[in-house]
């Protein structure tokens, strides 16, 4: 598998960008995919009482879509992807890669193995949200994620974690 | 993608349930993908608060693994699938359905097309439940699946859409 990854590495387009750039924006139609050399992403999306909601963060070796459903579906994203820390990132736009999994059989297995990442990682996370207390999905995040504290607002942690913020901070406390 | 399905269901097994019967219950390990001929079947955990949620609803022609996290990681199901109905359903092991998708090259179109259903499914939820109102969602849900409210107890659907049952009474009473 690293050597498919490899591959599709040495085919990427590597860009820099500034903190608080945008990857993609509502309404706009998502048709690249990155992976995260550096840096940390958040996808998030404006509810309809108007607050933004964190739905993933996507730090080193994460590969994303824009939007995912945009990018399937050709319709206006209803996700936002913004750089939260300066971020080197490889690309592809969506037909170069789409021609690669044609090009490239050996890119097949790699292809099916990130297609099932992302449903089983949605799928966890439905559960989780209904199966664990604020605590444990605080207790499980920090163990998989304890770096982004010092690199991303808190605030943002507690949204994607469906935490309100006092409650993160207390669960903080608490643990420390 | 017609004769694909065809001969796919040509080697499934045709099973009869009562309404009630469970398909998968919390704590199984999923082995078992289905498709829908007649009838409707809940998908639903329980929440760390004890009460029972639903999180996908299976009427005529949905295909569905009884726990698609379970199914691909062998790691026991937090899902339980019940019939709603008296229910006629297809079905294949795993061993037998993952070898026909090995033998039958045909059917790889119609594999990859139902993976990436799961994910947009679980995507679009994820986004409607954020930037819909239970009025809009309430509405979207009827118009696709009209014919449910006479077939299921409501608070099922209500359970589904993220709305109180009162709401969803409330609802209903606005409309007719």
């Amino acid at each position: 598998m690293q050597e498919a990854l490899d591959l599709l590495l040495s085919k990427g387009t590597v860009k820099h960008f500034k903190k608080k750039d945008y990857l993609i924006e509502e309404g706009q139609v998502s048709k690249k995919v990155f992976f995260v050399k550096q840096g940390v992403v958040r996808h998030y999306l404006v509810t309809h009482e108007g607050n933004e909601k964190t739905i993933r963060l996507s730090k080193e070796n994460d590969f994303f879509y824009s939007s995912i459903v945009s990018y399937f579906t050709n319709e206006p994203s209803y996700i936002f992807c913004q750089c939260l820390t300066k971020a080197e990132l490889f690309y592809w736009n969506s037909d170069e890669i789409e021609q690669l999994f044609i090009d490239e059989p050996n890119l097949g297995d790699l292809k099916n193995k990130l297609l099932m990442n992302f449903i089983l990682e949605k799928h966890k996370k439905e559960i989780a949200l209904l199966t664990q207390s604020a605590e444990a999905r605080y207790k499980e995040f920090f163990d998989a994620n304890m770096g982004l504290f010092n690199r991303i607002p808190h605030h943002i942690i507690a949204s994607y974690l469906d935490i309100a913020p006092e409650t993160l901070s207390r669960l903080r406390a608490k643990k420390s």
